[in-house]
């Protein structure tokens, strides 16, 4: 028989493949477990998949008494209470690094749509404002990459992705981070508000949690000046969203970009009715080789542990 | 008394400002210079600026019997006939390479707005489609960057510029160009053909000529495959634009990013209706520092040239 494994967030049934084909999966859609599932099923349930954001507290980890692992699919594990799990024997699992290149690719194509205003030139073209000669205020020239000062907040993996594709670009990396790399020729900042300071545009990159949450503040953002951009890729609670907006509106900054929000799959309307915002619905990660590593990592992590062993991909914190 | 410049094709007044300071401009506005100025006028003018694109002809250049240079506002001169150029001893002037860097990131801003469908994730946001958990199958997981393949057609500055930036998001490069470079790791296929087969992104950064015209038909977009992408940055003219819209339409390939037409500034409808392309109108040379550049070629080529001096920034093969 099947080891059973139950699925905690909502996922798409084609990310679940090649799961199904080792495990019995108990697909809840997202729902709450008891809605979908007895609790004698429930009561069996050893292993868990989730998605890293989704909130997975004490009290959820408690509806399972058998519980043994919680494995995050992807490299974020911000949902999960961590001393709750450790304090209960369970063992948190994630896939670190496995999409960093991909989701440094969407921090890219979101810096590099905000700033050349992409959304904007391509419906200039469709709308036919072009062959028209109309004039287009939001299609004056901007300021480009070479020599732009892009500041890194956050240097793991992903943050060091980001910095090599921008340093390709000849732009000026610095970096804030709370460990200090020797990356030359990155500069270290001794602060997020030294960096934003320095930065024209701020590359979140940062893991998120308590320490983090509204980092990226009003008072940063005004440091970012009037042609500033952030373009975040981490989560959505490193921004605070309503400062965001505000910035936005009264051109405090001059764009964002965006793949993550405080509250997902909801993004404000006061946001998104913003021209100078590029939005993606939380795609970093999602292109076909990050998704096949990031399942390698789940199966490796699932295997392991009903086999009794350690996680291979265990998160180090918890 | 100021020297006389006219302006041959249409330009913003903005990017004319620094050379209005230095000389006496006589700006067409893009129309027939007979028709804006008398004949008296016209026959005095000794310099002329266009954009390299705009047609040039034997027939424009006997209008100005005093004609000694022409002079182009960026690195192209397609649009100049060099022969005819030539056998009045008629100087032709441009800025190389002053725009390459913010060409490269139109193209590669382009390339990421395609290949992870910036547009679509844009709209699925704003729409409030991603909330309602609406299903977007152009929204599945596409192949990345690491590991790609990219063909850069055409190896000057500003397909070196590609190339280096292609690389740092872990890309295989290859490349084809009249000439052969030794500059590993990028590899070198001897036609077009064979870096089409061998590529899934083909980026266009040729130099627009009767040689290179339609060099991108059908053929070759055959060879890019159902997963294969073409980005044109160059000029209109290298891809057989019907061709291109069948290629698109029927998903012989699977996206484009165009930043140039064959008729600018007209795209046609069947193509502009297309989801799967991201267009611009024409601005890979757009941002603040590279039209700083371009004009600094600009007014060092006509000072010289009022200067009775050769021109600086003179196009090599005239």
């Amino acid at each position: 028989m099947a080891d059973k494994v139950l699925i905690y967030s909502r996922f798409p049934k084609s990310m679940m493949a090649r799961f199904a084909e080792r495990f019995e999966l108990l697909d809840t859609g997202g729902k709450p477990a008891r809605e979908v599932f007895s609790v004698d099923e429930l009561g069996g349930i050893r292993a868990m998949l989730t998605a890293g954001g989704s909130p997975l507290g004490a009290e959820a980890m408690d509806l399972f008494p058998k519980l043994g692992t919680i494995v995050c699919y992807g490299t974020g594990y911000d949902g999960v209470d961590l001393k709750a799990a450790a304090s209960r024997n369970i063992a948190v699992g994630h896939s670190p690094g496995a999409n960093a290149a991909s989701v440094a690719d969407i921090a890219m194509t979101l810096m590099l749509a905000t700033t050349r205003r992409i959304l904007v030139a391509d419906q200039y073209v469709r709308s036919g404002d072009w062959a028209a000669s109309k004039q287009s205020p939001m299609m004056r020239p901007q300021a480009g990459m070479p020599g732009r000062r892009i500041g890194v907040y956050g240097m793991g993996e992903i943050g060091r992705k980001i910095a090599a594709r921008c340093a390709a670009f000849e732009a000026d990396v610095g970096y804030f981070s709370r460990t200090r790399y020797d990356i030359p020729p990155y500069q270290y900042f001794q602060s997020l508000e030294a960096l934003a300071d320095w930065c024209s545009v701020l590359m979140i990159a940062v893991r998120a949690g308590a320490d983090t949450q509204h980092a990226v503040n009003a008072d940063i953002l005004k440091r970012l000046g009037a042609d500033g951009y952030v373009v975040n890729i981490s989560r959505g609670s490193v921004i605070d969203e309503k400062a965001l907006v505000a910035a936005l509106t009264d051109k405090t900054i001059a764009g964002a970009g965006l793949d993550v929000f405080e509250k997902e799959p909801h993004a404000p309307d006061a946001l998104t009715a913003l021209p100078n915002v590029v939005f993606a619905p939380h795609i970093g990660g999602h292109t076909l080789e990050s998704h096949v590593a990031m399942q390698n990592c789940v199966l490796a992590n699932l295997t392991a542990f009903f086999a009794g062993k350690p996680l291979p991909y265990a998160v180090k914190s918890a």
